[in-house]
Order: C-alpha cells, then sequence, then structure tokens
C-alpha cells in the first residue's frame, strides 16, 4: 500500500466515529467526553467576541506567533506558576487543545522503535498518537492507587523507556487517581531510568471530593516531567484551546513542530478565552462546573448502587468526568454496545481504550458530565437491564 | 540527543522569527505573507459571532466532528465542486489552515526515506513539514511557465517519487504560474511514474491579470492529485481555516491523523466562516482582495522599475500576494537583509525557500499584499539604495 507506516495500523477512533451516530436526540449517552453545555459561559462570550472583533480585528483575524496569543499565554502561564507546574526553566505554548499538546510532544520526542509507556487503559487519543509515531508501547496496569509502578520498573529494567504517558487525576477512562507516594516513585524512576513523563491532565481541576495532590510537574526537579492542560473541560471543547509546559530545549521543539503542524492556534478563540479569563473569574467558572459534575457523578453512582447487577463493579472518582465498570469475564463489552444502543443508551467499551484494542474487553468507561440527572438515572437502569439479560 | 530524529533537522521557521521583530511600527515589511487587515470584514463577523454564541452556544463551543462543521463542509465541497476541484470519488476536509492541510497529507503517505519531490524554491511551511517525515527531497527548479518537468521526469526515472508537492498558481515565493501545458504533463508524469500531487492552492483565486489556468487536481482522472485550499488569503489567515480534497481512500487517512493532531477544527470559526459565505457573497469579496491586491502589484512593479538596480531581475506575477528578485550574484542576500533591517525595511532572503537552506543565496521574496501603496514606494525605494551600496 501507498499509505504511511504510521496510519496504516491506525483505525478512526471508534469514540469519534459512535459520536456522529449520537446525533439521535433520543439516545442517552455515556459515551462521549464532552462538558455540560449548561456551563458554556454563551452570554458572556457573544459580548466579548463582537467586541474584540470590533475593536481589534487586525489582531484577532491576522496571523499570530506559534506560541499562542502572548496575553493568554501570559495568563496561564501565571496560573501554572502559581501551581507550581511551571518552573522557572521550563517555557509554555497555547495548542490547539490538549490533545495538540500530547501530539507535539510525541512529535518532539518519539523516534521510530522508541519504547512509551502507557496506562492500560488509557486515553484512546494519546494511545493513537503515540502509534502514529511508531512507537513500542507498553502497557503498564492502573491499579486502585494508580499505575501499577512495579511493573513499570520491571519494563524499565529491560528496555529503554523514552516517555511514560500518564493521566494521574481522574484518569480517563477509570476516574482513578494517582496517590501522592506513587507520583514521588515514578519521578524517581524517571531520574533512575532516564525517561520523560508526559503528565496529561485535563480533569485536574474538577475536583469534588478529598484532598488535592501535588502534581508530578509541581515535584519535578530536572525537567522530566513535560505537562499538558486544557481548557476543554473547564470553558469550551469546541474552542480547542489546551497548552503544553516543558522543559526550554524540549519547547523550541514543541514550537516548530506546531508551525509545522497549524502554524498557530486561531486567534479569535485564544483572545476569546484571555478577555473570559480576565473580566470574570476562571477559579469561579470552574467552580459552578465541579459542584454541577459532582451532582451528576454522585447521580451516577446512586443509580448504579441502585440498579446495576451485583457481580459488576465500579470506580468511585473523586473528580473528573469519568467512571469505569468492571462485568463479568463472559461478557464482551463491545457486542453490549450494539444491544444497549438498541434500547438507546451509549457508553465506550473498554477496549477502545486500550493499546492492544483487546484488553479490559469486560469493561466500560461511562462519561456523566453530558447526561443530567434523570437521563443517568434512566440510562443506567436501562443499561442495567441490558447487563443482566446476557 | 533524546529528541526525535524528525526535528532535528528543523530550524524554526526564519520568516515566522522575523514576523516577532517586525512588530516595530516604524518598518515597512515585505516578509510576511499576511493579507491586509483592511480587507478583514470584520462588522459583519462581529454581529455574526455574537449571534452564533447566543442562539447556538452548545454547538459552538461544543466537540465538533473531524471532518469539520457540516454547513462549511458542503459550502467549500460544492464550491470545489464548481471549480471542477472535488471529484465523485473524492472526499473533503475542513483543515486548521492550509498549512495543516498539507501536514496531513504528508503524514498519511510519506514514510521515513520515501522521496519527495518539491519545487526549488518553495514554501517554507511546505518543505518543513515534508522533512518532518524524514523525507528524501529531491528540488526541481521553477521556470517562467513553473516547474522544470524535464528536470523531475529525470529525477523519476532514477529514483521512485511518491509526492510531488506543487503551488501551480502564484507560487510561493515567485508569484510564477504554470502553463497549462505544463499541469498536463505533471499528470502524464504522475501516471508514467506512479506519483501523487499534492496541489497547493492558497492564491488561486486572486487572479488579477490573464486568463485562469485549469488547476491539475480539475483534470485529475485516477485520484493523483490531493488538493489543499486555504481561507487565510481569502478571509482571515488568523481564523486558521483550510481545507483539503482527496480521493476517498487517502481522506479516510487524513481524517484519522486530524483526529490525531487536533481532534477537530474549532467549530466557533467554522460557524463563523459558513454564516459569512451564507449571509454574503464570498466571490465578492475575494473582488475586492483581487483590486487590491492588484494595485498593490502594480505599485511594486511600478517602484521596482523606477528605483531597482539595473543590474537586478524580478517577476510579474497575474496574482497573489509575492513577488521574486534576482540581485547579482555577489550579494547574500541573508546579510542584506540584516542591512535593510537597520534602514526599516524587512524582506525574506532566497535561502530561506530552499529544501537545501542554501541556494537562492541571491534572491529575495517580496511581499506586497499587507503594506500599502505609500509604504510600497517608500521600501522599495530603500530597499534599492540598500542594494545600490552592495
Amino acid at each position: 500500500m501507498f499509505f504511511a507506516d504510521r496510519v496504516s495500523k491506525l483505525h478512526g477512533s471508534a469514540i469519534r466515529e459512535m459520536f456522529k451516530l449520537l446525533a439521535d436526540p433520543q439516545i442517552i449517552s455515556f459515551a462521549g467526553g464532552a462538558p455540560s453545555p449548561a456551563l458554556f459561559p454563551s452570554e458572556q462570550l457573544a459580548d466579548i467576541t463582537a467586541q474584540i472583533l470590533k475593536n481589534n480585528p487586525a489582531v484577532a483575524l491576522q496571523y499570530g506567533i506559534s506560541e499562542g496569543y502572548t496575553p493568554l499565554r501570559e495568563f496561564v502561564q501565571s496560573r501554572m506558576k502559581a501551581a507550581g507546574n511551571l518552573g522557572d526553566s521550563d517555557n509554555l505554548i497555547i495548542t490547539s487543545g490538549g490533545q495538540q499538546a500530547l501530539d507535539l510532544t510525541f512529535k518532539s520526542l518519539i523516534n521510530e522503535g522508541d519504547t512509551v509507556a502507557v496506562e492500560s487503559p488509557s486515553f484512546i487519543g494519546g494511545l493513537n498518537s503515540i502509534k502514529s509515531y511508531n512507537a513500542k508501547i507498553k502497557a503498564v496496569p492502573v491499579l486502585d492507587d494508580g499505575l501499577d509502578t512495579e511493573a513499570l520498573e520491571e519494563i524499565a529494567k529491560n528496555d529503554k523507556i523514552k516517555i511514560v504517558y500518564t493521566i494521574p487525576t481522574f484518569q480517563n477512562p477509570t476516574g482513578i487517581t494517582m496517590s501522592l507516594a506513587k507520583r514521588k516513585k515514578m519521578l524517581e524512576l524517571a531520574e533512575k531510568y532516564d525517561f520523560f513523563i508526559l503528565e496529561d491532565n485535563p480533569y485536574g481541576e474538577l475536583r469534588y471530593n478529598g484532598e488535592e495532590i501535588a502534581t508530578m510537574k509541581s515535584m519535578d526537579t530536572d525537567g522530566r516531567v513535560i505537562y499538558a492542560g486544557s481548557f476543554s473541560k473547564i470553558l469550551s471543547a469546541g474552542m480547542r484551546l489546551g497548552w503544553c509546559v516543558a522543559r526550554k530545549d524540549i519547547m523550541e521543539k514543541i514550537i516548530i513542530c506546531k508551525q509545522v503542524s497549524d502554524v498557530h492556534t486561531p486567534v479569535l478563540t485564544q483572545m476569546a478565552a484571555y478577555e473570559f479569563c480576565s473580566r470574570y473569574s476562571l477559579d469561579e467558572h470552574i467552580a459552578k462546573s465541579r459542584e454541577l459534575y459532582k451532582t451528576r457523578c454522585n447521580a451516577m453512582l446512586s443509580a448504579l448502587e441502585r440498579y446495576f447487577p451485583k457481580d459488576c463493579s465500579f470506580t468511585r472518582p473523586d473528580g473528573g468526568i469519568f467512571l469505569w465498570c468492571t462485568l463479568p469475564e463472559r461478557i464482551d463489552t463491545q457486542e453490549l454496545l450494539k444491544k444497549a444502543v438498541q434500547k438507546k443508551v451509549a457508553f465506550v467499551p473498554g477496549a477502545t481504550c486500550e493499546s492492544d484494542d483487546k484488553s479490559s474487553a469486560n469493561k466500560i468507561r461511562l462519561n456523566y458530565s453530558l447526561p443530567d440527572e434523570g437521563k443517568i438515572e434512566k440510562g443506567i437502569k436501562i443499561l442495567s437491564e441490558v447487563i443482566a439479560e446476557q
């Protein structure tokens, strides 16, 4: 075939393909990973964009710099500095969503055949990006307190790991949060076995239970941690705004890759996000999101307790937008999905979240940020019935 | 080093680095490739974005599909169909600017070591993308009537060419347009030697002299031509909107690469572009652009005739936004640039537009879309004096 090897092993994201079918308004979807539109500050953004385009069109509609619109970049930099996620030797770029922060990092660092350790299960968009650079992927199980650091060390002993890709906080798809002890262990291992860590943190600000746990980036002393952030879950997903923090030498390469990918992120959306954050309080806005998602998470947990078959189990996230269910071994959740969709309920089958497309065949990812409490209750009831029929 | 090989050979785009220095409002810049902000329909877009965000925020601010916002995609599809650039076996994706259309095409098709033929000189963003996939680059001279097809055939005889990257109409950086005969010859060669052609056409609608020449895509019978289009020069550069047309099997891979790169192009900017095109006439808007750029091109040509040293020559574009000057062999234009910037005039040195970073050392690219007629006259006079001093 004439295609590049890198794409021949990529299938389209099953989640995104499904997303199209879910246009049917009858379907209760736990499948996506979308924020609630009830939280979009649309009136404010309407006024803001109109003012930007009236007062400053020569900036908003013209080419900008690859690093990002300077006021937004400085705003995010000071937020990251305050959170301990931007050290003196680090730099920050605004990206076209969190996905691009991952992709540019992998593009800058991975050579064909390099070993990249990933969580099993993990985020399909991250996994596909790694695959597209022809890396050798090693999957490390996610335990109740996060990635299995012992299994990771076993891999590191036998194989030169280049990067570990991890979502330590409210992980996609499990909702699990890595313990502080494990985060410290990860940094130790990175030093000992000389690898980088890509800490993907799109959900970190959405904590509604328990104590905040320090990011690995905030404890990183020698620039081994690259940090990816996103506005998708705290402001708007469709605006495609994210950021990446990395040591200056790595960031230089990431900026060059950004130029090659799309020159720069649209200026208008960056200006609008900046204006929103400077006129209003992003923290207050996030607080509203946390409250809503807490209510919805609790609604889903109650429904699962009430309706879910007793031989099924599920995680109890302290934040974020996903939880992860384990069904009896005999159930193939890709098959289950077809039956569920007939009953107008959708979820993400576990195998979709695995680098081998096979493991976690009896698991499912459930999203609770998009459907409201009524739909959550109704959808979980239907899903429980579909499972019970198996 | 720990960087991926693909980025170790990329330097940041000299043009984009320069762009930052040009913030000095005193500088007359012929260096960029930006559209005139006088043409931005900012009042209309201000009303449009405010209405979109008030009436349809749940679409504008939410995740969209990787193929693009459907109404915009259909609008561009019908435009492309009318222009003969979208055949029955083709498909179209909305991209984050024309640059992403190039990058996703190369990502989908180029394996390490594949031979890619490019024009000498060519567009730095295209060249860097090709380099980032570790292709073997073969440079083919651009003659007065476009790429040297005989030189291309010589290369094809000795080497398996995978893709030819070309900007046949109002080429960047030369402003030269490929003749119809050569376009047909290119298609013959593509068939004979089994290669693809990436026809990059961001300037094609900006013709102000001479007769329209059929695109290669419109004469393509077996899906060998991939077509990249852009809104950057006809609506807004900062909105980062472009598109790519390719045979369905190739487009499938491009869509997957898009998912991995940035999931989708921002919905708000796509909706705004669509609303503008459906409420107003894009063709009328483009006609205004053509008129302005014709005036500015003529202003630059007159100034060059009046002031430029007699041992220098320059191209006379029939459209687009660039022309290309040849100075005496002894002049290194990278050095010349430093002197010109001291006198507050900037341009792009020729070597920047070459895949080997060396050829065209005595050439310069001049942009006339951004500076107004007064600045063009003044800047060319100063530049001519700087050259004469050499």
